[in-house]
């Protein structure tokens, strides 16, 4: 709404958007021109894949081992079944490429890891959990005055607790949701802040559901996995996708990690009830994403792919200095390609609105990810060169220039 | 399981896998050259897209008007809400694409129309409803005799009530599910039918979700759509999908039709939650299917995916004519690309054995489809032609030769 407004305000203004983290780069041309064969391969008979029928001897489904006879209405997962045994080339093969290229030394083996069409939608199917808690009422009642559900504990993260919750203080929960690096405040948790969250799920019995999809953008010695904690697979699934990594926004394409060795207190195995969902629920991503995903990880590929992270971590650098120069303290950056900036005493919404209306740049306020967020804008790096130039360019002119008389007055 | 074993048991034997209804026939050249070069404008700046953040002012989510600002945790409601405005170029287009091609004369709008990565992702979504029911309780138990759920209704339809249920005697219920042309049965539903279905769910306040992935092999008149039926609009959800249509079963891509006249019983528009919905629980379709999406719906490519649809109903009435020659009853292969073969008296599994052990073809017994399938077998007409003849051929060999000894014992 507001920036539709303001196009509508301004039409002559050159608008630069640095809210949404939305990749802007091309994808190298080793990755698209796989894509592209294998999308004209479509049109012959042997490159052709539905389901993947005629693939051979890996029909049946891994999760029930068979017709996946539950009596599902229409039989449709007749078609499902064969689908996660069967794209099985591109399937099977992106499984065992993500395990040897993101997991090599980790202990994850490819029977565990789960092709998807982006972690938005694993994360979804796993907050499945969270929204049927609503929907149930087991979530209890929403707080108008918090925003918040009575059953559903928030872990708090600001700079005074260092961006990592207190657990000696954290109720226990059935699931944790961890993403690190975390959006939007761009913290990568140290190994040994990792190692305390596991030794907390072991506690208490706990599934952390850890969000890696920025990994790869991490420039010092944090983990990159969960699973690079002793004990982690006994307690977490991890998500990640090719949306960050890869400029996949678009082409949709993740992957979601649930170790064999997790159990629920029954000792019965978790993977043996996501195999069971992802048959039932999901039809697998397009293979012409498989066919890209496989080329990323390719040795070519994936150099291709870190050089365009470089570039926008430099984005990042060079926003991360703008704001610097103005005294302000800037979080992110360093593990992820956005910024959490402080505004101490100022509400995230009107700095969103003075640096949109002043200087035509778009970025996050930071209350719309929680009451924590209040003094902060979440600036994202994902940008040509060119727009990050002109946007510290603006910056630069209006908080020199009018910050004494307007916004300082706010600013410590 | 079976099919493996049999594999183990006969290496040499040419497994024919009429089975699972999967795609097998190239994609029309028009389509897959639209493909691929899109993938190959995805390693140049002007042609790549990401969430699609450059194309322009479509950057709010149609649900919320906003930044969806529900504080979903880790904010990646912020990228999806400019998902479902943005991939815009080919989003919107193809929803434009298909109110004009598939629903001309129907009263559907665009902006009614949700792109989706095939129907199987949409019916999950929908049938979330029904696994929820399951989860909380409110379906109730679980009959083991005969499979069903005690608080879901199952409509049963066979050759006794023409495969259409008997109405009058159907309890209500919130949702009905209903799919035309039918799976396995192959009936497509008549126009005096649908009718009374709306009217019916008009009566008692339900919503019908209304499975229309075959309409395009319908050679009769029945309806294509259930928008074709007056009143439709008030009470149904249409769910449909590139899969059958266009052999895009490994592409992944469907839609969702959720007119703006469906309404709760409160007067809140559908439309509004499932935008919400969308919005939270999904990223979109890839877009390199959507781009050949739009390509199947060119007056060029529509025309060449028709003469698949036609190669695959030249297989169906083949295989209809082979098995009527053994004096079977068979439904289906008119409006369907496959068949729902009779064989009174006798056990589903027990056909399906016989037929793959001596035949080297794999079918799928009807008893995975409910009880009411115990006396068939479903056979797709999915494969190439020479795979069509040959199975044809075995066929004719195995029932002329065997059927008086082995098989004719449990045939009328």
């Amino acid at each position: 709404m507001r920036e539709m407004e303001h196009v509508k305000k301004n039409p002559d203004a050159k608008l630069i958007r640095l809210g949404v983290g939305d990749t802007t780069q091309p994808i190298p041309h080793t990755t698209t021109s796989v894509m592209s064969q294998y999308a004209q391969a479509l049109a012959t008979i042997e490159g052709y894949s539905g389901y993947g029928a005629e693939q051979g001897n890996k029909w049946w489904c891994m999760a029930c081992g068979g017709w996946c006879s539950g009596g599902v209405w229409r039989g449709v997962v007749g078609a499902v079944v064969v689908y996660w045994c069967v794209v099985a080339g591109a399937v099977v093969e992106l499984r065992k490429a993500i395990a040897k290229t993101i997991y090599k030394d980790r202990g994850i083996t490819s029977d565990e890891i789960f092709i998807s069409d982006g972690a938005q939608c694993d994360i979804s199917r796993l907050q499945a959990y969270v929204d049927s808690s609503v929907i149930i009422g087991q979530a209890s009642k929403f707080q108008e005055q918090t925003g918040k559900y009575n059953n559903i504990v928030y872990m708090s993260s600001g700079p005074e607790n260092n961006f990592f919750p207190d657990l000696s203080n954290t109720p226990r929960t059935d699931i944790i949701f961890f993403c690190s690096p975390n959006n939007p405040t761009g913290y990568a948790a140290s190994r040994r802040e990792l190692e305390q969250l596991v030794e907390f799920a072991k506690i208490n019995g706990s599934i952390i559901i850890f969000d890696s999809v920025y990994a790869t953008y991490i420039s010092d010695d944090s983990p990159r996995s969960i699973f690079e904690i002793p004990g982690a697979k006994e307690v977490a699934i991890e998500v990640s996708s090719f949306s960050k990594l890869a400029g996949f926004t678009g082409v949709r394409l993740g992957w979601t990690v649930v170790p064999k060795d997790l159990c629920y207190s029954s000792g019965f195995p978790v993977i043996n009830d996501y195999d069971r969902i992802a048959c039932t629920c999901f039809s697998g991503a397009s293979n012409l994403a498989q066919a890209g995903g496989l080329a990323c990880l390719s040795p070519q590929g994936y150099k291709a792919l870190q050089s365009t992270i470089d570039y926008y971590m430099k984005n990042a650098e060079m926003l991360a200095d703008t704001f610097k120069s103005f005294g302000l303290k800037v979080y992110g950056g360093q593990n992820v390609p956005y910024l959490w900036v402080h505004f101490p005493g100022s509400k995230s919404w009107d700095i969103f609105n003075q640096i949109l209306e002043k200087t035509h740049i778009l970025t996050v306020p930071g209350r719309g990810f929680g009451n924590k967020g209040e003094e902060f804008i979440r600036v994202s790096a994902f940008a040509p060169r060119d727009s990050i130039y002109e946007a510290s360019m603006r910056l630069t002119n209006y908080f020199s220039e009018t910050t004494p008389k307007k916004l300082l007055m706010k600013l410590p």
